[in-house]
């Protein structure tokens, strides 16, 4: 329908990148982009780091489950929530006040500000012929990845994202039918069902033909098993000592 | 530095919309960009409610707290977290099998599902010549919404989003300097909150200009009253009973 709306259609991630830098000046315009999108009340509730030193994106890549475009790409960022500058506010202005930057409002709140601002960053990338692709591996180990990085309390990396020159043409998946993401005037859950059995069909295909037959499970049977497995187990216990989620 | 980026240095949020509607062309092309944002491990663990009747408009308006703007947009977005799909699929095809999607992990993977893809919608919807606000007023009284909404367990909703043709041109607010947010190789601590200063400063300037010299505190400030006010202390509990965050 427009230049814009092309440049979202055709979004895929990418895991494999040449070697060429990011500009300062690119890097800039991105980030500039990515804080020009919503923040709940203005809050800016996020921070993010720009690694690009070879060691130290290489440290990065193991920790991240030894994903090995953490080390190719020229920057890797990672996204955090950050509740670290509201805090300070609070002891400047208000030291006797009990804050509630604890609770779960505000844990809501930081991740999804920190999420706009990587989605709006991630659109000025790949607008100027970039390629991302974010890294929830960063999870994995969240309490060492947040020591590295020198974290404090009050901020936790929510999700890395590599960012450079595409080196590979990946295609574009599959998503849901839109019937099974937009609902009218309520939730349809008859109406997502059936628009899950679709998709089966159309993943089981799409599969089948990216892998030459050899991987034909449907899209419920691979979220079946990703659902049974426990994941990340730690992230409770570890937002709510750096001080998130606790009420 | 080009058309996509120039866009989304020019976001602002709009609180005033003409009676033009949105046409289902329109409301179809900017659902299917908010697909084709990233997803983790393509759970796509996220719905929108499209609500146009004037009167569930109205209803939500007040449980938002009163913003009339709901009421006028000619569509309001209500972005929902939803794992309901995936718990369905272990159902289907593990029912013997225990589900983990009420960890923080799959907590926060659906609260970064949801608002990749609505970031992105509302790229597409400006790249349209429409406007939108992001309406964190749907969880004053998430426990109502959910019930109108007829959202299942393992749903729960992020934001609203007033969609339509903006009737007003505010200006453009300053966000925090770069170097508050984006930092190198490691966490800044003293930067980011020199920064702050910065941004004090600008915004006393910034909303003195706005009001006539009527408001003048810092931003800081305004952030310590925020943040030492409870906000939506029912969250937490609310949450564990929809199956989201519960370990």
């Amino acid at each position: 329908m427009n230049d814009t709306i092309s440049l979202l259609m055709k979004h895929r991630s990418i895991r494999s990148y040449k070697p060429d830098p990011v500009t300062e000046e690119q890097l800039e315009a991105i980030i500039a982009a990515g804080q020009m999108a919503s923040s709940s009340s203005n809050v800016q509730a996020y921070s993010v780091i720009a690694v690009t030193d070879p060691e130290r994106k290489s440290k990065l890549s193991v920790l991240a489950g030894n994903q090995p475009y953490i080390e190719q790409c020229p920057v890797f960022l990672v996204w955090c929530a950050d509740m670290y500058r509201l805090e300070n506010a609070v002891q400047q202005h208000m030291p006797d006040a009990e804050s509630y930057g604890d609770a779960a409002e505000n844990f809501i709140v930081a991740t999804v500000d920190v999420t706009l601002a990587a989605q709006n960053a991630t659109v000025a990338a790949e607008s100027l012929g970039l390629g991302v692709v974010y890294i929830g591996g960063i999870r994995n180990h969240i309490e060492e990845v947040s020591e590295f990085l020198n974290l404090p309390d009050h901020v936790y990396p929510v999700y890395g994202m590599c960012l450079g020159y595409p080196n590979q043409e990946p295609g574009i998946r599959p998503r849901l039918p839109q019937k099974a993401v937009l609902h009218r005037e309520s939730y349809q859950a008859d109406t997502t069902l059936e628009a899950m059995k679709e998709y089966d069909d159309t993943m089981v295909r799409y599969l089948s033909e990216r892998t030459g037959g050899a991987k034909t499970a449907p899209w419920s049977a691979l979220m079946a098993e990703k659902m049974t497995a426990p994941s990340r187990m730690q992230l409770k216990s570890f937002l709510e000592r750096k001080g998130f989620n606790k009420r």
